[in-house]
């Protein structure tokens, strides 16, 4: 099985994410880590722990930063509802974050573990930035990062930035100069990877996190599912599980900071224009077909005790 | 018929817009100025003159500006060739510029015109920035500005950026700031703009102009013509016969002239994300047939003496 | 006798620089223009006119940018009074305007000199841009660059930037750009060359000048004259008179362009810190006693006819 | 007793000024921790142990970052010397690092504190930075930040960047927002803190401190000693001991890490030109005597055993 560690700011497709990398069979995720993004960080949180609660998963959840490193908190509340997960009702939260902050439990873990572990960024790289800048001895211990971010072509909160990168442009430039195996899985994927009404709900029945999918997916576009909803994070998930499905490129990624028209920019020179050392995997398109068989079989098989066998509960005793 | 000046950088595809323009019955060219841009200045003026000079066309044509306002002079001679126009063997020039800049003769074509006038400017904006910085007084005199530059998807010289905007960033702020009516027509429409080998050769034997665009087309690209040139200039040309082939969006447009990863670049805020007034419209599809068919019965057409009855030969005498 | 353009903005202290260029017997003032800056360019014309009729002057004056080449217009008559002249009383304007812009005034003058001429800009450069980026050609026939405006330590209209390069930077990089010899007389040297009201208040019944200077200063500061009147663009004339008296560096300036905090910045590199091509000397120190000695003989001897025999009178008739 | 927290990267004026807080009366310092800066992060940590050795002090020693957010790494090493305090002979280092990182550190110390603490770096500013992007909830203990670092006139690392500031502009920028109260001792303060070699030479024989700063002194400038050298780190624990010898101004600071030209500067609007709500004192003078009497009294006074009674000690415990 791969070890991951998974660093979300749930919000709606971030649970569906979550819910295929927690159930899978290839995938041992070692720790949850949250941050602000599409809600504040007490809601990320909050979210994060109802699903461990609801799937009685045995992962550990730390919090992390609840604002970028420079400039003002952007959130997408707006899309995602007040709790950034509405429109389902979670039973009692039993989980609880372990007593330290993200940044020195996912330093802790990496550490202490003897295979490579694979980042999996879903939400603004705040906490990955601090990790970097704070312990870089821990880059050793990373086999990748495979994140959700950035856009080649347009972006969804200005003309030009997807949401994830603008919410933290700063992080972002450590995170893709950090030296480190990178795939970006970014906005155009997600145009490809669309999931409808239709297909989540002839699952409905199958289990309760089904059920939970099917439920927030209504809530948040109500009836306007005909056309899919994109699974933005669903994507880096579904990249570790069958990368064959994905078109990439090797190239030079530079992260806008500096100007306010084009700030949190990934630029991705694809063409090879200035002809820099890549220093990113961009995924260009990804199979639809293959990505929803994938995503669907996962979640009809998200039921019973998820296995994440070296989960870091020892986190709690720390 | 509409009174146009034409500020051009020719250039392969500048000559099929050229003679479009100066040969069709609804557009009265007062003036043809040069700029420097896919090849010096030196070139671009000689190569106009070669065109008027081949159609015997009453258009006089003025040199402008040798070097951007700011930055290093880039130019596009890999992809047009040394003189900007090989492949074909012109006759004599026999006509000659006016004896003053092409700033001075824009001024005066402006300020003597009754009617308004509209700028379509196929190259770098430098001799129009120049213009309305030196001139502000010919504004009133301007009907509409209808360039061919930027992108709002990605760019051809640099990931972001469009050619003649990268050109001249400076001089493009001053133009998409100018307060005109402002119609931009980018990359993105020359990818549904396109003509084939087989429709210009088809032609070919019709008329020296045909033939012209034969010659350049194929020394340009050789033989693979069969995906088809983008016909990048005339889809401004097209734009004044026939907007209607033309899906737009009255939007604000940023030009970037700060930051290194994203200098030259349009930033067209299409969805409305920062709520700025619109500064210009921007031509977001061009239908293929239809632009076609227009591209190739002004070529069918391009014989004979052309007839732009107003054209400003009076400079000349100036 | 030093042939010399004035482009300037008055203003009160461009009065008294004037008055000290026109009436010296070492400096022959070929063509005064002007710029928006101070005030509106209307009233900057308008005050050039003043001051030439009212000393009976042969120097033409041609008006040029109203406006900065991008970015918005910044005026200092919150200083230098609604009219930018307030105070004295001129007699009628006999004076008019040649009829052309400034930049084209300037081009006719360059290139019909034998001799090379100084250019003596002492407002924001709008017009010296425009011409170099017009009429490169020019250069040729230019000697040097003295110019009033920048600083090196701190600024007059934001913490860091002069007022004549913040009013328009995109123009000033353009002519620290130019390659012409540049001499920069900032900020820092106005706090050396200041008079005091009693020192002009000794002049002020030798002639009108002496009057105008008394009474544009009582205005501008009422009785607060004791401490001494920075004469900012004084400095600019007197270093053409007596360059001894002046301590330079040859140096790297750049301008910055791109950032909000330090936009309008000269950013001079007097230490040699990053080992760039010098392009411009900045003068760091005067001698307040000489500059004084300078000012005051001037004014005494600001009366009579003014001579500057080769003046372009002949541009009144193009 | 004051409470503070030293955050440095010695270096040779760093000596001094930690000479000078450990012996002092009135400081109790609590943790010293490095940064990479002068020299690089093992040898700024090796250099703060042998100080500690030097002196016996019971004050706990972290090591922090290795390398600025962002950017490379630049360091002092030319001015510094190799190990940054060369000149001097060491006894054995016997002190050693806590087994956690500076951030780590601090972060207890502050959390653990009933009292209020006061920050005082005196090297680039990312320790700090990380501390508040990581653990925010620290600043409610913090009770200001008293920093060497910056300018408000010209730099010393570029033409108008200080070193301390320009060696990770993205985390002083960072920390000039924190909304802490924040002292700024500059550049400027340093010109007016000079002590020469005769006066530290006096003190020689009084204790190994001060031998250590005569020998770091004389190496450093070898026989120069006569014009003084400038105190840049002193000046901020001199202001500790007593800002009554300081002449200081509230005011908007603003943290340049755009403009390639200006980056690293601290852009102080002294004059409110912005109007803009100060975030920060600018120390503008410091009366050199006192300084030199303060500076030359802790010097005399550095001998026996250091107190700063709370230390944290245990931290070496966790």
């Amino acid at each position: 099985m791969r070890k991951i560690i998974i660093d979300t700011d749930p919000g709606i497709d971030d649970a569906a994410a979550l819910a295929l990398a927690v159930f899978s069979k290839e995938l041992d995720v070692q720790l949850i880590t949250t941050v602000a993004g599409n809600v504040g960080l007490d809601k990320t949180t909050y979210n994060a722990l109802r699903m461990v609660s609801l799937w009685d998963a045995r992962i550990p959840v730390a919090a992390g930063a609840a604002r970028p490193l420079s400039g003002p908190v952007y959130d997408a509340a707006e899309a995602h509802g007040e709790s950034g997960m509405d429109g389902f009702t979670f039973d009692a939260v039993t989980a609880r974050t372990v007593p330290m902050h993200a940044v020195e439990a996912m330093r802790r873990v990496l550490m202490r573990s003897e295979e490579k572990i694979t980042l999996v960024p879903i939400g603004p790289l705040t906490n990955i930035a601090l990790l970097f800048s704070t312990y870089p001895e821990v880059k050793e211990k990373i086999d990748e990062i495979v994140l959700m971010g950035g856009a080649f072509l347009r972006g969804n909160i200005t003309p030009m930035a997807e949401f994830n990168i603008f919410a933290d442009p700063e992080a972002a430039d450590i995170v893709f100069k950090s030296g480190l195996p990178l795939v970006m899985c970014g906005l155009e994927l997600a145009q490809m990877a669309t999931i409808t009404g239709a297909m989540v709900g002839a699952l409905r029945e199958k289990n309760p996190t089904a059920r939970m999918v099917c439920d927030l997916f209504e809530h948040y576009r109500g009836g306007d599912l005909e056309n899919g909803m994109r699974m933005y994070d669903s994507t880096a998930i579904c990249y570790l599980l069958a990368p064959e499905l994905y078109t990439t490129k090797d190239c030079f990624i530079g992260i806008e900071t500096a100007s306010p028209l084009t700030r949190g920019m990934t630029v991705c020179d694809l063409e090879g224009f200035w002809g820099r050392e890549p220093n990113g995997k961009v995924c260009t398109a990804v199979d639809p077909e293959g990505f929803r068989r994938l995503f669907l079989e996962g979640l009809e098989n998200a039921s019973g005790a998820p296995e994440n066998p070296t989960a870091a509960m020892w986190l709690y005793d720390c």
